[in-house]
């Protein structure tokens, strides 16, 4: 495959192949070469030209995943139309509504086989998702009166973590019934911070996205 | 070293072996060889008699890390001079007070760099010790009247989840002030279960750790 004119369509497919060989092989298994065989004759020098490293296609890969969902992040965030909780609330919805959700579950990666990819995607959360969207949401809420909190940076992580990361089926292998009764203890957690933003909606959703990842796990 | 008479000091000197190389070098990047290499002699035989692999080392590495922690959780777990709510209380107290948390935060490892170590101390701690010791206290304040939801599994894993990993200065890398921000949130969220159970002595000793942490990564 020669160098072509479209980088970008290059990247991509460097980190379609490098995603899919760190979830197949682990991320620690995986080497540059591997990718490189898997790429239809790139060259070395054509995969160095846009990473330096494993790791920094690592990166790429995680900041691929977390991309759309962050532009959809950023748009609630910065609509002028809004309570701080209401935005909350259709961040929620709009996340776990999104239809790549489906794709994403359906090929069900396991998560316990590539620790390195699952703390990637963790920090990755906690240090941009939760300070750069859901805590400027929370600011807006104290503000305007619809969130009560004397600490918004820990608020907006203690939500991230819990919403992202314990009540993914995929990554603490939930069944529709345990996801059920993770999303009534989470909604009586939010409750204790006066946020009453979730519904009957999201947590079908919810249901039936642990139910894809089970069937395809 | 001949197998000695005492296969237990030969288990724990390969464990400490094993615990050092992982932290230093990463768990991937150590091999069954490299801790052979740094026991004085010991044959690649005397140490698969005793593991079956590295990732047997592993488990048993991180099986001696809750070890003395679970041995606590069941003596109070096992009590019948106290309510649930009592023993949730002692069992923060008694955990954060051990004193070789000193000895662990002195240590200070990178679990950034060791992404399979943590998975492993966080799946050991969401599967045993939340459904082993958190859950039957939680039920038994249930059936008390000290402890109100109709979730005890989600409660006990959404507590051992916010206490053992984020508020862990080692895993989230919190100085003292964001110590101080993530215990107030997390007693809020506890209240919000009706759960008054932490005070003043446990947030100066989590501080504590924080300041010990903070000096020696």
């Amino acid at each position: 495959m020669a160098r072509n004119k479209h980088p970008e369509e290059t990247v991509n497919l460097i980190l379609d192949v490098a995603f899919r060989l760190f979830m197949e092989k682990g991320y620690e298994h995986t080497s540059i070469q591997d990718i490189i065989d898997h790429l239809g004759g790139l060259s070395k020098g054509a995969i160095y030209h846009h990473f330096k490293s494993k790791e920094d296609i690592l990166a790429a890969v995680t900041d691929r995943m977390t991309a759309d969902s962050n532009e959809m992040l950023a748009r609630i965030r910065d609509r002028s139309d809004m309570s701080g909780k209401e935005k909350l609330k259709i961040l929620f919805k709009e996340s776990i509504n999104r239809p790549v959700q489906d794709d994403i579950f359906t090929a069900a990666p396991n998560f316990g086989k590539n620790p390195k990819l699952l703390f990637s995607l963790l920090t990755e959360t906690m240090e941009e998702s939760a300070p750069k969207y859901i805590l400027p949401i929370i600011r807006q809420g104290i503000a305007d009166g619809s969130i009560r909190t004397e600490y918004p940076e820990e608020l907006a992580e203690l939500i991230t973590l819990t919403a992202n990361v314990w009540m993914n089926p995929m990554i603490f292998d939930s069944t529709e019934e345990e996801s059920y009764r993770k999303f009534m203890v989470f909604s009586q957690m939010l409750k204790g911070f006066g946020l009453d933003v979730v519904d009957k909606e999201m947590l079908d959703r919810l249901q039936e996205l642990a139910a894809i990842y089970q069937k395809n796990k």
